[in-house]
Formats: structure tokens, C-alpha cells, sequence
């Protein structure tokens, strides 16, 4: 059997680490090399103590990697960090799967506004292939650079793409209500995000201003060919894991929640990680935990033609490091499964 | 000092506990008696372990308690149930506060459409005073009966009601995202509520078809001359006390932010229990744990017009036994914050 | 490849489950039968929504199981039903691993004061095989019957064995203080563990007097030829999975810590599920969430001679459903880490 | 009614805010004045949103305040910051309740050993009472400068001293298996206690090293006139507030549990704060969050005279600053309970 050797930049984040995690666990990927800025020359069972035991490569700055030796790239860097890192190891590796925020916006000036510091590496905004995996296939295969989509996009797009691209569902009246777990904030030590400021409570953030909105206008531009602002709220929850994406939307005249069901049925009907749940059945995050799985329910609202679509997916996997070991699946046109096929860990 | 002797109806039920908790910190109420069908006869610290060491009426049956000497029933029981017991001891008592759902809707049809049975009571309807205590406090003076709202009732028409019956908000478009902590549930042996299903994720449920929203629309009507169909969507999160609704609203043509912050403000300014925060300050629901409290946000959304209304209670105390006991106090004429002054136990 | 066909019974259980997800990722096992006495003709998605998607054999009762065709039982049954289960089916599989508690102790009086039963199949004690892997490869190759440790004992003697079977700690002054996640109480609608009772708090239960305790001496007997009575105390700790135990010690005169540090490093040093941590690092239990891993810190205490060691593993893994498959594989002579190389899943 | 001027130091952490809370619901405490460091000039609302709408003093740093008009000082600093600033301000307040560790050791060698810096106050450790309450109510009466204990010591020696002063337990075998929330930890932005590294698990720490166990043995000495290192291994858990110590001990020759029981009772039978459970009941921290109560259970362990004490309570309320309050109430000789007649706060 062939195999990869692949790389980790950014391995001390828990992206990093639910990265690592996945490498070891995929049958063509071999884990060559890990670096962390801050933590190079540690061990990295000391840096995560749930791979105590690993055989694992040592961390290193980028600057010590040997990148010729390097197939595939995961890029689990903080947004600027990673343009400029991908920059400078691009030509020397054969693709680039990066986790960040830095290549997902085609739009420079757009980038420049969300991010607040300017695009400096444009060109690759024009070849780079933006993952949202089950929408992005035919443009993955053999793709060299790869923006994953962030973690509420994935979760609120697998929800609502069916629904905007049949023209089911209206475009203009979009209100995602999003949860997420405390890891999609990375890890820091940020009094906001201590155990006794974040446990035993709940609460939005960042209403109406979040970065991924405009993210999620331009993937209903680019795959259901449709022009809206989504109105975004999202919700920090005590949890660890887990992201729940709650879409209210208005059914167009003369669709019916029976139309809805049926094309989602038939769009992720023969998807292994999207699930559209039976009627009645509602999405619960804890089931997707740890897995690269996401479950969806279509419920009917009080008014007529208002319907709710409920997505759930872990934040660390198909959220991110998950649905980035399946987007290289797709680059290289094996069984998108590969290393991916655990069910959730529950309870 | 007037005493008022209380008996709390159904005390083996987290509301009934509540209720307790705050009845001994009251300087004006004097527990005489509890019931709880199930569990009488037992001592009520060993029902509530927090209890022990308190000296506290016994638990009886309802057949056994002398309702003459009882002032002031606060019913803490099982919709149903509720009316059946309420009606045998109405005449002995002065006053009745009901914390379940038997006389919140006024239409007795309504009422058994929503839950499933027919109101046996339905004189007790055109007098009851429903207890939204900050938009009741005339009608609750001196009533004989009153009704205290659902949880999520409380938590989302204090965040709606300024806008809607000022006109700033259109009442044709209310989206309702709520989330509570787990004892709204009630104290159950339930798998649904076990700590292995119910800890580290999250959910939505009874979408467009929770017994509340009935009970809101009706709110709307009866507080702001608003007919409408609120469309609400419930959630459990791991937590045990704690409430948010995110009201997703659209404002009328003509009506800015600034124009409903200013009408917030004023509204609430002289509140004790509901706080309009400071712009850009995100309510949460720890910082109102265990106190009478609400908090509220309010944001502009992506889309003109836009806007999301963040409120958060404790679904035990404001949303329940802290409300009943306010609405006592509006009843009596006393400061309404008599036996609610604890601010949020945070952490 | 030669596969092998799996059962799992009562895989309406957590430990069932853990089983059943274990099996799936497993290269030399087909789960071809799923007993579930109370839900059989259900969907197992319907029983566990994490399985959404995934190709499974019908959840059916034991009569209905075409018992022939399986080579290896896993039996996830309370005790007592264990028993009478593989009686029923003993001759007609090739091997039975059996995670309930009815053939772990040798002595049926003791089994029979210990779980206020009869045993019922003695002749069964005398041949089973106890099977914590890591002290029992010998007897477990080519066994017919396995019965599986308590996940106490499994956490608790992987701590301990290596320090009594070397004479370095005292076996006369043994106290083990252990605490477990909520899932270890088993899949029940019982108050005690609703999230409400079990959240945002800890508490000790069944002080002296849990049945794991003798299954503890008769281990150290077994594997250490020592004769004890431990003492035990057991908590119930917020959270779903984990287990740890805390081992109060004494050193034996002249044993050092150092030589106790270093017997455990060559005892363990060869293995792939348990690690001895170096000086210093503390164990927790979040680091072998989801996995077949024990991780253990030896540690000097304040008077002379005291230690304490201290071991997490899941309680539904390594404690219970991991430990079975690794008892199987080491039964069959494969690789005993086949389907349990995932690492732990934190966060 | 006589008010006393009270003041917090250092109100920016969870044991100030805490003290803020009590206070302001104390009948016969008017709080005057609040520091903080590094938050003077912000409204304390914005420290901690749980004050929202609460009339309260600025908060300041020390030198701003004026303290001539304070009554009682409750100092919430860091070890060695409060030494220096109660220092400067000793002959300006009546009373001064200090939270820290500056005071508890009298011997300035163990707290230079200890706590890794000199002491520079000594003439004070000679005149301060160690204010664990119910065994120094005769040296509170008029004390002008009051130690709290530690939380793992007031939580611990309750459940010891009784036993320990009687005779009943040896004092020379005493492991205290202790387990605390995570407010324990303070208010920090620190990566071992955000909550992606700190929920869902369990671990030890300062096994065999941490500073409250010679405060263990000094509070053994002085008040049960007996001389021992006990042995110590703390651990956090994924809650909020609540500790809970697991004492094992050994009961002396021709001591009896009954004996034992019994001598607790009549020690404890007509405290307030300390209640001895039923036999068989046992503690849960979740009882006693946010009151000053503390829970003790006594039970016998599986080998001859060996026994377990369990004691809880809440580590920001009985274990810091509700004991403080308690403190204070008996160096003014008050009824204790001013303040802090609130139950358990549950579920």
C-alpha cells in the first residue's frame, strides 16, 4: 500500500491534536512531522497526555522540518500565521490542507475587513478549493490547496445548502441560531473560557459580527447560487465538544416541509457522514461526539412555511480536523472514509 | 411585624424546593405547612438533603393539612392536578399562588387543546391574575388567584413586551431560540434526563409544538394588543438552572436600535429584578443562578432592521418560585423584593 | 483474513454499546447478532443515535439469535442474567467473554453473600478465566469462558498488583479511594443519576461495602499471593466517563520509592494500554477518554514509608468493553491492541 | 441597629465576591468600600455581572480608600500581598477578617518553608486567632485580627477533631483523600483551569506537598493536643464550588463506630453550620453549594476499627469567605448566623 507522509503545523491546538489523533488512526497516512512554535522540543505527550505511549516525530519549528520529505500538509495555525507559513513550504509539498481562516474568503478586500490585516498571499485566494467536502468533490480531486470551511459554516451550510440551491427555501430570511462547545475557542488561557466563568451556563457572543458570517454568504453564493446575509447568533454552551446549528427559515410558496424532507433525503441519501434523522427524531450534538458525523432534522414551525433544520457535528472533527483528513481523502480519490469511520463516542 | 403563614403545595418537586429555600429567607412569610403526595411522612430533609438541620413543618397529604391557618398557598404541582387540588382548598385560604399551567391560558379550549385535557375550573379563569409580575403589579394587588407564568414565558416576554407594545417591533416576525438547564424538567426519574444522556451536549425539542407558545401569543395580546403566532424553539443544555431566550426580531420601518435601547432603558430603569446591560454586554445565565434576577442585551443583527433580544433568568427562581413569591409580595402591597434580595450565586 | 463473527448481548447497555462501536472498528470482527431482551425488533440507531447510518444487524432476543453461526459472545448483562444466558448458549460458541460480574469470584459462597444470590453454574467458575489482560495472557489463550474484572478492580490492581506481587507495599494497609464517572451506574431512569442529582457536585456512596471490594482480594490473592481485605470507598464524580483510583500505600521496610517507581517501569514497561508516567505528571482521567488506556503516577506522601499511586482508565473501555475485546484478541493470540488503537479523546 | 463599615480587599476574586454577596444580604454589615488592584475605577458590575443593578461602593485601590470609617476589613489577597497590606492599615480598622494564608501558620518558619517567603509580620502571628469558628468561638470574642482557615482544613478538621480530641481516632494514621471545585483555584486565566482542560474529568495535584496539610497538623495540635503529619492528596473535580473530604482513619483500641457517631452527634447537636447526616445518608457537595453548611457522614470501612469520615461544604462559603462572616459574628459576639441563613442552593 502506498502511503502519505504527512504533517501537522500548529500541533499543541486541540485542532492540532484531533488532527494528530486522526493521522494515527488512518491506514495511508503516515505522521511525519509536528511543529509548535512555542512548545518545539517538547514532548508531545507532554503537551497532550493522551498520547503517552505513541510512537510520534518530535516537535519542531517549522524552520527545522525536513518539507521535501512531506506529502501532505494539515495546517492547524491561527488566521495570518498560516498564509505566511503556507507561503513559504507551498512549493515543497505536493497539498496543503489548511484549517485556518486565511484562505476560506475568495475575496481579499472582504478577508481584509473580517480579519482586520490585509491578504498577502492573493494569488492562491484564485486556486484554492474551499472543503465543505459533500458540495466540493469534483473540485477536490487533486486539489493542491485546501481552505476547510469553519466549524459553524460546515454545521449551518450541511443544513441549509439542500434547501437554498433546490430553491425550497427562501434565501432572504436566514437566521442561523448556533451553539458550540468551549473548544472551538481554542486553547488558551483566557479568563473567559476558565472552567468556573464557563461551566454550569450559557450565553451568546459576538452577535451579528462573527467572522464566519460572511463566510457562510459567500458558500451560499458559490453552491446554491444565491445572495443573502445570513442573520448569525452564536452561543457559547458548557460543553466540551459539540456544535448545534439551529436554522429558521421560511419555506418559499407552493414548497412543503414533506418537499424539504424528500430532498434532503435525496441529496445526503447516500452520504456515510451526513445523516437526515427520521421524522420526529432530534439531532443531539453528544452523538456525533468525536466522529466526523453530522445529523440533521427538519421540523415544521407555528407559522405557515416557517420550518427549523437542526444540524449537529463535533466542532474538533467535521468541524474542523475531521473533515480535513476527509477532504484529503477526496484529493486523493480514495474512500472518503478512510481513518474517519468511528461512530460517535456516547455517552 | 404581620406574619403571613405559607404552605407550599407539591414540595418534593424542584419548584416546591425553591419555594422553601426562598419562604425561609422571607421576613414576612412563616412556612406552616408542605405537602407532597408521595412523600409524606418522611422527614424533608431527607426529600432535600439541603434542608437538614432546618427546623420545617411536616410533609403531608393534602387530606391532613388544616387550611383554615394557612394565609397564602404557593402550588407547586402537576398541571391537572393543580386545579383539582386548588379548587378543594380556594374558599379556606386567602390567597392562591399557582405555579403550573392550569390557569395560565384564559380560553378553556385553548387550554385542553394544549394540554390534553379539559379545564374543570373555568370560573377561576375569569378572575385569576396572570402573574408576569414587572407588567401585572395592578391587577395583582389583592388578587385571590394568581397564575405565574411558564419559564420560558417569563424569560421571553420580558425581553419582547417593551418592543412589541411600543410598536418597534413587528409582532409578525418573532423568532423565540430558548435554551434551559435541565431541572426545567423536573425532578424525574427519566432516562431522557439522565446525567449520561443529558451532560455534554446539547438539543433542541418539542419544536413549533412546546405547551408555551400558546401561553406567549396570548401575552402578547393581553400586554401589547398584539395578535400573533410566536415562533419558538426550545433546547436543553447541560446545565442544571439557567434560561436564555434569543429573540430574533425585526423592527418596524422607521424604528432604529437606539430607539429600542432608550425604550428598554426606560421601561426597566426602575426595575429591582430586570437589568438592561450596557451596549455590548452579552447576558449570561450564571450570573443570575439562584437569584430572582433577569438580564437583558440588546444587538443589531447582519440585516437591516434586524435585531436579537437576549434575556436570562433562572428558570427556578424568576422563572418560577422567585416569581411566584414576588408576585406575592405585589399581591400583598409589600416591597416586592422582600426574601429575593440575593443577587446570582456566581461562580 | 479469517474473521470472526461477534455477538454482543444486552446492547441496549452502555457497556453493550462501547462493545458494539468497538467491534465496528475492529479488522477481525463481524458483529453479526445484537441481543437486547426490552428493545428487540427496534432499530439500534433508535437505541443509540450515535449508530445513525451504520450498517447493523437487528436487535433481536436471545431465542431469536441463530447462535451457531457466532464464534465469540460478548455478554453485557446485568449479573445473575449473565449466567443463565450463557448457559443457554455455552456449548454451541466457540468463546464467551463475559463483562458482568457473575464469574469473576471463584468462590460461589462468596458470590452468593456478595450479590444476595445463588450461582447457579459453579462448574463454570472452575474453568473461566479472569481476565484482566495485562496479568492473565497465559490462562487467556485459547479460553472458552472470560469472566471480565469490575472496572474498580481493573483500575484499582493495574495501580497495585506490581507493588504487592514485588513485597514492596504492605498488603495489610491498603486503602483505595476511587471515584467514577456517571456511566458506570449503567443505562437506568433512576433519580439518583439524573443530571440534576449528579451534576456540580461529588459524593462517596457504598463505603465498605461494595461488591467490587472482595473481587479486590481475591485479585491480589490470585496475582499477588497476598491475603487482604482492602479498604474501599467509591465516589460518584460530574462526569460521563472516567475512573480513578487513589491508593493510599504503605512501603514495605527498606522498599524505597524509587525502587517502587522503578518495579512499575519494567512491570509496564513493554505495554501498550498502561503507562507509568514519569515523576511528577499527575494523571486524569480525561486523558484516556474513549480509549483501552490506564495511565499511572507513583507519588511520595508526607510520612515515612507512605505512597500513593494513583490510575485512571474509562470506565466503559479499559473498565469494561475495551478490556473484553483485549481479552479476545489475547484468547485468539492476535495482536492484543487490534481495534483499541485510538488514543484517548480529549478534549 | 448598630451597622458595622465593612470593606473588602482584593474583591476581584471569587472569595471577595463572595464576601460581597454575604455582606450585602448581613443585616448589621453596610459595605463601604472595595479594592482591587488591578480593576480600580470600573464599576463592579463589570467584574462580576451577577452585581448588576446593585448600589455599591467604587472599587479602589487601597490607598484611595479611607479607612478610618471602616469598621471591619474581610482582606481577600494573595498570601504575602495581605500581610503587606493589612499591615499598613492594622491601627487604622477595629477588626480585620484576613482570608489568606498569611496568618494561619503561627510558626514563621513553617510559612517561610511553607509558602517560600519570609514572613514580615511575625509580632502578629502571636496575637491573630485561627478562626476555624466552632472550636474558637472563646477566642473570637473581641479579636482584632482573625485567620481563616484554609478550605481543605475547615472542610477536613471538622470531620477529625471531634474524633481526634475525644481519643477515638489515632492520630498517627489519618489520610485525608480530599476533592475540591474549581473556583478553588481563584480567578485566573490560567490553561489548567479553562474548561476544555478541566471539565469532564478528575485528577490529583500536590500529592504529598500541598500547604494546607501543615495547617492540617498545626489545627491537630492546637486543638486536639496531638501531634501527626496527616497524609494529604487533594484532587479537582469538574464542578464549580464544594469539597468534599474523604477521611480515613483508624479507630483506637476499644473505640467503637457507635462511640464515635455518638461523640459527633453531642459535638455537633447544636451547631447551625455542621450537621452530623443519619447513618447510612450520605454528603453530597451539591447540599450544601452556596450556604456556610457543612454535612458529615461516619461510617466503617471492611477491616477492624477502620472507619471513614465524610465531611462537605461549599470551598467559596464555609471553606473562605462565609466562615469569614461567621468569624466576624463571633468576634462581635452577633447570633453567627447574621448573614448566612441561607440553605443549600438545590439542584
Amino acid at each position: 500500500m502506498i502511503m502519505k507522509n504527512a504533517a501537522v503545523l500548529g500541533a499543541s491546538g486541540y485542532t492540532g491534536a484531533e488532527a494528530v489523533r486522526l493521522i494515527l488512526g488512518h491506514p495511508k497516512l503516515k505522521l511525519k512531522a509536528m511543529t509548535a512554535h512555542s512548545r518545539a522540543g517538547e514532548a508531545y505527550a507532554d503537551v497532550f497526555r493522551n498520547f503517552a505511549g505513541q510512537a510520534l516525530p518530535p516537535l519542531t519549528t517549522l524552520d527545522e522540518g525536513d518539507w521535501d520529505e512531506i506529502d501532505v500538509v494539515f495546517a492547524c495555525l491561527p488566521h495570518g500565521a498560516s498564509q505566511e507559513t503556507i507561503a513559504k513550504i507551498y512549493d515543497k509539498v505536493e497539498t496543503i490542507i489548511d484549517l485556518s481562516a486565511d484562505f476560506r474568503l475568495t475575496d481579499p478586500e472582504l478577508y481584509a475587513k473580517t480579519y482586520g490585516r490585509p491578504h498577502d498571499f492573493k494569488a492562491f485566494l484564485k486556486t484554492r478549493v474551499y472543503g465543505l467536502t459533500e458540495f466540493a468533490r469534483d473540485q477536490l480531486l487533486g486539489a493542491k490547496l485546501v481552505a476547510c470551511p469553519g466549524c459553524y459554516p460546515t454545521c449551518s451550510m450541511l443544513a441549509l445548502l439542500p434547501g437554498l440551491e433546490s430553491g425550497l427555501i427562501d434565501p432572504a430570511q436566514i437566521i442561523i441560531d448556533a451553539k458550540s462547545g468551549v473548544t472551538g475557542a481554542g486553547r488558551k488561557a483566557t479568563l473567559a473560557f476558565a472552567y468556573s466563568e464557563t461551566s454550569d451556563g450559557a450565553q451568546a457572543y459576538a452577535i451579528g459580527t462573527h467572522r464566519h458570517a460572511p463566510e457562510m454568504d459567500q458558500a451560499i453564493k458559490d453552491f446554491a447560487n444565491q445572495t443573502t446575509s445570513v442573520r448569525f447568533t452564536p452561543h457559547l454552551l458548557p460543553m466540551n465538544r459539540g456544535m448545534i446549528a439551529t436554522c429558521h427559515v421560511t419555506l418559499k410558496d407552493g414548497a412543503s416541509l414533506s418537499d424539504l424532507r424528500k430532498h434532503y433525503a435525496e441529496t445526503y441519501g447516500a452520504e456515510t457522514f451526513v445523516h437526515l434523522l427520521d421524522e420526529g427524531q432530534v439531532p443531539q450534538t453528544r452523538h456525533v461526539r468525536g466522529s466526523n458525523h453530522c445529523q440533521i432534522g427538519i421540523f415544521g414551525d407555528r407559522t405557515p412555511n416557517s420550518a427549523v433544520i437542526v444540524s449537529v457535528i463535533d466542532n474538533l472533527t467535521k468541524g474542523s480536523s475531521g473533515q480535513a483528513i476527509q477532504n484529503y481523502n477526496a484529493v486523493q480519490g480514495w474512500d472518503e472514509t478512510l481513518g474517519l469511520q468511528s461512530v460517535g463516542v456516547f455517552p
